[in-house]
C-alpha cells in the first residue's frame, strides 16, 4: 500500500558557480552593519508530498524530479529530506 | 573573541499566502508523470557565515537579517540553523 512522504528539497548552485543574488545579499547586508557576513549563497528550498511503495522508491522519485525539473543539474546540486508521513 | 558561525535559513511562505511558482512546479510534475505530488511550496535557502562573540549574539543578529532583510515578514516566515565553525 502506498504510503505518503514529506520531502525537503534543497538545491543549491555548485561552488564554482557565481551567484550574483548572493552577492547583493551579502552587500545589502554588509551596508545595514552586519560587516562580518561572508559566502552568501541562495538557494531553493522546496517541500511536497509524494506517495510511494517505500522509501527506496520516493528516493528514486525524487532524484528523477529533481534532474528533470526541480534543479539545472549543469549549475546546480540538490539534496533531500525525506520524512514518512 | 569572534567565533564564526555557519548559518543554514529557510524563508517560507506562511501558509495562508498563495505560492503561484510552487502551483506551477506542481502542475510540471504531474505532467511529467508523478501524479502523487502534492503540496508544493518554494521558499529560499539562503547559506552565509557571519562572527560573533558568541551564540545568542549570532542568534539576534540573524534574526534582525531576516526580518530587515532576508524575509519579508508579512508574507514569509524564517528559521534557521546555526553552526560554530
Amino acid at each position: 500500500m502506498a504510503q505518503t512522504y514529506r520531502a525537503k528539497i534543497f538545491v543549491t548552485l555548485r561552488p564554482s558557480v557565481l551567484d550574483p543574488a548572493g552577492v547583493a545579499v551579502e552587500s545589502g547586508l554588509k551596508e545595514l552593519g552586519y560587516e562580518t557576513v561572508e559566502g552568501v549563497r541562495i538557494g531553493k528550498y522546496i517541500d511536497l508530498q509524494l506517495q510511494a511503495e517505500g522509501e527506496q522508491e520516493a528516493q528514486e522519485q525524487l532524484d528523477q524530479m529533481c534532474d528533470r525539473l526541480l534543479a539545472n543539474p549543469v549549475i546546480e546540486n540538490y539534496r533531500f529530506d525525506l520524512i514518512p508521513e
